[in-house]
């Protein structure tokens, strides 16, 4: 094998964006194809992303309470069906175990799609007073849809995600933390995946099968289509009244509680992916880049520079970062484009002449800039310079958005406007028939609502506006 | 409801001991009964067992370079004929999907019992040269396995485990690691769950279906009994020459890797709650403990109280110790019997005369010996007392297991042996019918095999002997 034949050539990222996706995502062992269609392997670079994701969601769940529990793989499918929204939204996905142990089953099961309706069953037996509410319980787990079109991480008939659900006394407790969690999501798309979102409230025809109201977090991807990276749902009482979750109140009297539930899954990966990259590869978030910093040797047989830069990554290492030494054969410069392609933060060059120095050299990924760093205090340096890439990438993210959120006032323009890779804000009734409308017209889907707007006529049927929508299309 | 009914009645541990473990694992909310039969729900409190099992293991699994991954959970049902022992051992358990997206599929899947087939199937992909090896991967999942006779944690159709899965050039270096990983098990066990265990090689009639040999940890549970806690595959070429996994090596020549595997799972929650557990409910291992101390304030009313109560919860959380302030309106002894029967190593009790002296009461769950503690440096004793209750739960169940170990010379000796609650190390031919005399004499099964043995004779046919066997009743 030539060893310039490794780094190959991905797609340009401008002229065949999925193509760009589909090598990035195999080409730096992020995943692969299961035997299975529409399954996906998470090679070790990309479960790494989703360990980092779950340690800091999972520190924020706690930080507001809620303990993590497991409930069962297989729901009865009479579950599925309590629920008339629910069944209706998930039964066409849903994969169905007939046989087990050799023998057919009485009843058949379905792999969970989401867990609403086997988590309802179990609060009903453990809720009975008020003094056991709320009950605030997350699981990380696996989760099956079966699709008809898949891509890594985006669609995938299994896929791994987090799934919280409450139950409170009250409706307005409930909403408070269905409006909290959104703000937590918002938060960590933020600061742990530089990744600029809208937040609002889903239409009746977007929001979640047996949901009251569903919230979600759209972030804006290269090619100005949207990807939903979040959601929250308000219940109501919904599934207290299908699953029977009642408890005795101060007053005495015997009421349904309040559920929400609220979720992220392996799509945020595709979403980094999509968010950031750029033609060279990936671009990895700081705060959750499997590795964050990578040493590359310059002239690695002369004495003293391997030794240098073990020292340098043992030391780094100790400092908290995640750092790799890349000790392989290759030439650096094959080095260099690897680890770019993999989107490493910071390269970090040392070779004899840095040695004598008493420096190295820092490449970021972001800009591609090079700086001189002393060799003492390194670790505080890259330290900063990884918080400066985190903050750098989120802005350069946001004002990328902002700049492509446009305004339209008739259909051609809101056309015209998805076409060239926007999001666009424009008025709406608020009746399915003008939002299908758009569908039709635009391929654009309504994505959040953006607050109430009585000034304004509908961009389809000219009636007066009820909500502005940020319509946009999506993956 | 009256307050005292709460802590109630579980049935007597020596007894009824298996009465006793359903009463101890439901009445702590460590896990229910799922809707589907066989299956369980994880509560809380269980689960914050499996993270912190998680937690420790995951750190071991990364200092020896093995990378977590995440592979599919269905498995076509191809793929589990491949290997023919394989498919013998886990055909009858598996869970078949027939129907998905509406549809009957083309080809049955199955619900993954284990991960051989289907991460073979992805290495001979990955694995081309010398130079990819070894591979050392682990993941974190959800099995299945149709079981007629199930208890939570000990045997439920789906269970949480982590599997590990390696590739290597050589019989030795993928030998070396099966044995690694047992003793990563073994110090594992003793160091975080306070458990000793017997390891060794499982006999032929034992081993995993599939593998050359498996080696195991066995523990002793309160009733005498065995649990298989561990094990750790050598697979040979057995799956390498069924899922093609071949390299190119040095020499040029193509040759077929050796392949291993290693898994724990929630039973091991299941064996700490058998091996520590006592009268007054469960005594949990420090490390993995999900409250490691709790504070019950005495005369909370009093002023002060509840205020000093607070400061020490904040000064032994942020001195990193898992710690509860009880604030519930239950009386003192109420909290005392509660938080013993959840096991929690250390009681902190704290009163107005307490604080006027500036001190507090420290119980260990382990003894039920109590001390004082000066306030000012409490977090410091209290760590130190934690890492002694460790220490002594390790010492006493190890006492406790070797003074349960006999030496039989004949089938009579052997059944007085495990009906006493013992294991029984005894001579053994080698041969299968052997084994299986011993199984249906005293329903006793060769846990491992405990070194070779010529100078003794088989306790069943007279025959000189091949091996020593430790024989028990097992779980």
């Amino acid at each position: 094998m030539a060893k310039d034949s490794f780094v190959e050539q991905i797609a340009d990222i401008d002229t065949d964006f999925p193509q760009w996706y589909t090598d990035v995502v195999v080409k730096t062992k992020l995943v692969d194809y299961g035997p299975v269609k529409g399954t996906m392997v998470i090679r070790p670079y990309g479960y790494a992303i989703w360990e980092n994701i779950q340690r800091e969601m999972d520190a924020r769940f706690k930080a507001e309470g809620i303990e993590n529990a497991y409930f069962p793989l297989l729901i009865p499918m009479s579950f599925m069906t309590k629920e008339a929204e629910h069944v209706e939204g998930f039964a066409p996905e849903v994969a169905v175990v007939t046989h087990a142990g050799g023998e057919k089953l009485a009843e058949p099961l379905c792999i969970r799609p989401t867990s609403e309706t086997i988590i309802g069953s179990m609060y009903s037996k453990w809720i009975q007073s008020y003094r056991d509410l709320p009950v605030l319980m997350n699981q990380w787990a696996n989760v099956m849809r079966w699709e008809k079109t898949t891509r890594p991480f985006l669609r995938t008939s299994e896929f791994l995600w987090q799934e919280g659900h409450a139950v409170h006394a009250s409706e307005e407790e409930s909403m408070a933390l269905t409006l909290k969690m959104l703000h937590v999501y918002e938060e960590f798309a933020r600061t742990c995946l530089a990744m600029p979102v809208l937040t609002g409230r889903k239409t009746e025809k977007e929001k979640f099968a047996g949901a009251v109201a569903t919230f979600g977090m759209e972030a804006m991807m290269h090619d100005g289509k949207s990807l939903q990276a979040g959601t929250t749902h308000y219940l109501g009482q919904n599934f207290s009244k299908a699953f029977d979750i009642r408890f005795l109140d101060k007053d005495g009297a015997l009421k349904y509680g309040y559920t929400m539930s609220f979720g992220v899954s392996t799509r945020l990966i595709g979403a980094i992916i999509m968010t950031h990259g750029d033609k060279r590869g990936l671009v990895m978030p700081p705060v959750v880049a499997p590795v964050q910093a990578v040493i590359v040797p310059i002239a690695a047989k002369k004495e003293g520079v391997l030794e240098a830069c073990r020292a340098l990554r043992d030391r780094l290492a100790a400092a908290g970062i995640r750092v790799t030494l890349d000790e392989s054969e290759n030439s650096p410069g094959w080095k260099f484009n690897e680890w770019e392609m993999k989107g490493v933060p910071v390269r970090i060059e040392l070779g004899p002449r840095d040695l004598e120095a008493g420096k190295c050299l820092l490449a970021r990924r972001d800009t591609l800039e090079k700086t001189e760093c002393a060799l003492d205090g390194a670790a505080q340096t890259i330290r900063e310079l990884l918080a400066q890439i985190s903050a750098n990438m989120y802005e350069r993210a946001k004002a990328r958005m902002e700049s492509r959120i446009v305004r339209a006032n008739t259909l051609d323009e809101l056309l015209a406007g998805v076409e060239g890779g926007n999001f666009v804000r424009a008025g709406w009734c608020g009746c399915r028939a003008c939002e299908d409308k758009v569908k039709e017209f635009a391929q654009a889907t309504a994505r959040v609502l953006d607050g109430e707007n009585t000034s304004d006529t509908c961009i389809v049927c000219g009636k007066k506006a009820e909500q502005t929508v940020v319509f946009a299309r999506a993956y």
